[in-house]
């Protein structure tokens, strides 16, 4: 039997882009220019204000001319939510082609398991020591069980997309992520709480996860248009 | 305890649509006629030929204006396939939001078990006895011991979004599904495998299931348009 | 010759729709009732509350489920801008297919001729009597002799898309537009100016004409939603 | 007054891609790899077979990871076609903006001028010294008569957004354009006429000046898929 593997963390690597705050400001100002040159750019200084401008008026087409590609593992109940953002592109592993690997999420201690609020603003408070140790054994238990049902029909020869039925959502996928900064900004205002949003949001922590990783990237690829975008209150534009 | 609940079924239901061959009509016709009337429609025999002269030549757009919202129950897995269909407007129940209910897909002995071929062009063939039954067994037992961690979880007061965690991707799920007739036909194209398609495809037998349902609401709804994209051998337009 | 003929409106028909408040709350209430019923949709008090939660929270897809598909005429410049809204279908009659009717638009006197402020944040002014005069006489002698040359073009055998190149932009044209609630309340945030949005935004006039009539339909059509919609300063959710 | 330029040409710039064959083979492996590694994209010799299997069997999304933005220059007829492809980014320079320069696409003695065949599919022909000399004439006539009245216009305190009504839609305007391979194959296979096409299309000229020079870039950045394309006769995976 396969070794079941656990872990409480996502993983994003950026592997590619065509972003930077200079074609924000080139697609900008076709509008006013016409014409594209290195002159029509300007210096960088007179970027900044620019890109506050259109971060503030909410102007956000030229935002999309810089697209970043990642690739990312995270569990199925987090590519449920992330799927849902259309302005993306995406390739997943597939259960199809393939025999899943058996290896899946379970919250750590830091993770807080109790909900409080209402529907729609949610709050997360820290569980207790016997609401962590029941969570991580039904983890536990479950995966396990469920990877060996999993193995037992693929042994009987049944068809790797049937016997995936079985699979838990917190097992482990990966996916190459392909989306321009104007949707990453509306993924990060939605998938990432922050105190200073002029729209809070109550994103599942896990997504929120991904999200920090989205953001750290963001903000050292495009370093004028992310401190825009948490200037303006992280509104997407 | 929950009573768990096993089906091999999914439904769609047509909840209501803004769509109809005539309106096919009207909207190709503006190219031509400039003038919105009931004359520049024209008797439904010359719609025929327009409407298969429209789905031969690939003109897709006359086909956005009808659109269908259908309430859908399948399996997660399903769901999971369904929602790489970006243009489409969707809205699911939440396991963040209410308690996910005990009712899970399982394959009946009409499923096909047994996948021959090669990767992006299976075939399935019947399962022997054995075969069924490993699944079938597999299956009940792996998602009643889910839902009783589930279940625990919760009992516990872990909260909704952490405990569905360990449920597995056959549990149903249900959503509103918006889609216009030409992204519906791509739909078709793609989930629905048929010896007449120009461009053969291999879904998975449980999305083609609500494919299927798809079709017959499509045929009723809109049947010269069905019978043009038949004969134009299911290419999408 | 043909007769030219100016106008200085736009019109708006409202074809058909499949939209409702009623729609909104189904498709939310999905999320926390799972199951589809009369019952699950309630009284329409509550209603009110919770479409109004759905837009200050910018839950936007619940509003996805509601199209409305209208006929319009406007001249070019404003379908320049208006085709850039991509969440839409279109069909728009073709300059390739059939010759172009001598319908220009012309401003008024109420036409606000007078720009001030600076780019993205233009106020207009009126124009003084000479200043509308000028404008008047340039576009009925330009639309009048470039219609001229293209009749003449026609009449020597050339083709309609060659010959459409001299047409100015303010030639009117027609097309059918498909959108939901929620890409129409995008396009009305966008292309309608009002004193007590959250987000300003300063919309040429004629596409704006093109927005109030849309509002009309909306608000007559999803009079909870577009009430909504006014009192969360209309933020596109 | 300002200086009149005519032009027969359009121009497009490859400002910038994130674009490989190498990257589709990255996206599509992880079907069936799960993993991402140097190892796992394999020698190019495979890379063929595997592209050529994606563009046969129409599995479009591993295309979509490769980006080009492109700096384009064409009449406001051919954007008017352009900008009905939704899967893309704009920029384009504003006339609200900008006072928009003199420069003008008048067809040159190469364009076929004579439309023969029906709707939907017509054919072009030569045509003769007169239909040339009247279509020169009619262009150089209006473009100038039109301009010298913007400009009156604008002397007289006019907005730029109103007086530019009168302006042809043979005015040339610049835009930045960012599309994936996917949705570039989509374009092209629309709007660039070839005797190998499963589907063939009958583009207006001018826009298929622009998918010439789109061809060219696609096919040296991207020289297997390119191919592939070619091979699966020009249908748009």
């Amino acid at each position: 039997m396969s070794e079941i593997k656990f872990r409480s963390d996502v993983t994003v690597e950026l592997v590619k882009h065509s972003a930077s705050d200079e074609d924000v400001v080139w697609a900008a100002r076709v509008s006013t220019a016409g014409e594209r040159s290195k002159e029509s750019v300007g210096p960088v200084s007179e970027s900044k204000g620019l890109i506050n401008f259109l971060m503030r008026e909410r102007h956000g087409t030229p935002f999309e001319h810089s697209v970043f590609t990642f690739y990312v593992k995270a569990p199925i109940f987090v590519w449920r939510e992330h799927m849902r953002h259309r302005v993306a592109s995406y390739n997943e592993e597939s259960g199809r082609y393939r025999v899943l690997d058996p290896e899946f999420y379970v919250p750590d201690q830091k993770r807080k398991l109790v909900q409080v609020g209402k529907a729609g603003a949610y709050n997360f408070e820290d569980g207790t020591k016997e609401q962590f140790d029941v969570t991580d054994k039904a983890f536990r238990e479950s995966c396990e069980a469920a990877y060996i049902q999993y193995e037992s029909m693929l042994a009987a020869g049944v068809a790797r997309e049937v016997a995936r039925g079985v699979l838990p959502v917190t097992i482990y996928s990966t996916a190459y992520v392909t989306m321009n900064a104007r949707a990453l900004m509306n993924f990060l205002s939605l998938r990432k709480k922050d105190e200073d949003s002029l729209f809070p949001s109550y994103p599942q922590r896990e997504i929120e996860m991904v999200a920090e990783k989205y953001e750290e990237h963001f903000a050292q690829v495009m370093p004028i248009t992310h401190e825009a975008f948490v200037a303006n209150k992280r509104v997407s534009p």
